[in-house]
């Protein structure tokens, strides 16, 4: 069954209302009519819905069952993401959101080469979001977060909050996590590292750093790599 | 100090000889000279050495002291990669080269869209698995074996081969590996997937079919998460 990401105000009691692009999909692209069955997911909850009403502006029916979406991990996993060079956040955009990310928090901090999320790129990473969560089979989409400053982070991020250093060698990313959380926030680094004065700010406000190995990775392998092992340890 | 990879006839006895390209870096770029120390990387190994003769088409020097290489992980991982559309390959590469895979399988099978791997592009392949070696901070390239259709891949694999498929439901990838193991061989699927019948002779060649979660995951996703999850679990 073919899946579309509603927004909340797509349901009214058991009927739910596609817009305009999505009920041109389903009746010109899927083909798809009165009858036919399509899945509505909002926010993690899978809702199967029987179409009687296919047009080319508006499609709707009623739910007829309901069910969380098995595909959502039971960690919500927040990624911290810096502002990379040319398309790298977006590789890494596509690559979390499909791994199992709940949200992402872009960010700027005193090395950090690019410094502002313009609206287009903004909407060029909602898109990218959605799409992955698409291609994933999720039930829902990562929300992508206003642009932090690095102290402001710290004020945003859920706890636990962990951060991959590559100047740590002690704890590792795999033994410092706890299996049973059901809430964790990773925060990697820029092009450039992380001062020692920006770490000295993230420990006092309750983050711990963690080695991903003595490998240097770059920032976005890194962000991958965190989030990989993050949902395995979690087995989410 | 700068690190320099060095094939194995740049060494003879206790005299390391760099070769013109690097030769270059050292007196022009770098504008060493004798008495200054670089680490020449061979087969992970580090060793230390003492400039003694710079000049501009060739540089050279004395091993002073030896140690293996702290970065190069303790389990052996290989990856078959499959032939990926556009960059997609030469992005896993380079991701994977930094975690720290010690070779890499290009291959091909039933729902390959790429079916060659042009001299061109391996040269390309070449030149990423070194430059994220060095970026990495490692002591060994990783290697870029020969291109391999589906049923010989099982000929060159070192075991254990570990398939992660989209229709597995069963063993998670991070519950079916052996923390203690010394090698390991990753095969992910192409674009299109692996069909059953694949599967079918990979696993009677010994091979094992994991999952990598419930989620639905692109090519290259799937790739570099398989290795950096499979680094993790045997802590290297």
């Amino acid at each position: 069954m073919n899946r579309f990401f509603v927004r909340p105000e797509a349901l009214r009691g058991d009927r739910v209302t596609l817009g305009a692009d999505q009920a041109r999909q389903v009746s010109r692209v899927l083909r798809l009519g009165v009858g036919d069955r399509i899945v509505a997911l909002l926010d993690g909850q899978e809702l199967e819905v029987t179409l009687d009403r296919v047009g080319r502006a508006e499609a709707s029916g009623l739910v007829t069952a309901r069910r969380p979406c098995a595909a959502e991990p039971s960690l919500r996993l927040t990624l911290a993401l810096p502002l990379l060079r040319g398309d790298r956040s977006e590789e890494v955009l596509e690559a979390v959101s499909q791994l199992g990310a709940a949200g992402i928090v872009p960010f700027t901090s005193e090395r950090s080469v690019a410094r502002e999320l313009s609206a287009q790129r903004r909407a060029r990473w909602e898109r990218i979001a959605r799409e992955s969560a698409e291609t994933a089979r999720r039930g829902r989409v990562p929300a992508v977060e206003p642009l932090a400053r690095w102290p402001e982070l710290f004020d945003r991020l859920e706890a636990p909050v962990v951060v991959p250093w590559e100047e740590e060698t002690g704890p590792t990313m795999w033994g410092a996590l706890d299996p049973t959380a059901t809430q964790l926030s990773l925060v990697i680094g820029p092009e450039g590292g992380l001062t020692a004065e920006e770490i000295a700010l993230a420990r006092a406000r309750g983050a711990r750093t963690v080695t991903l190995g003595p490998r240097n990775l770059r920032s976005e392998t890194a962000a991958i790599a965190a989030v990989a092992i993050a949902l395995a340890v979690a087995r989410a």
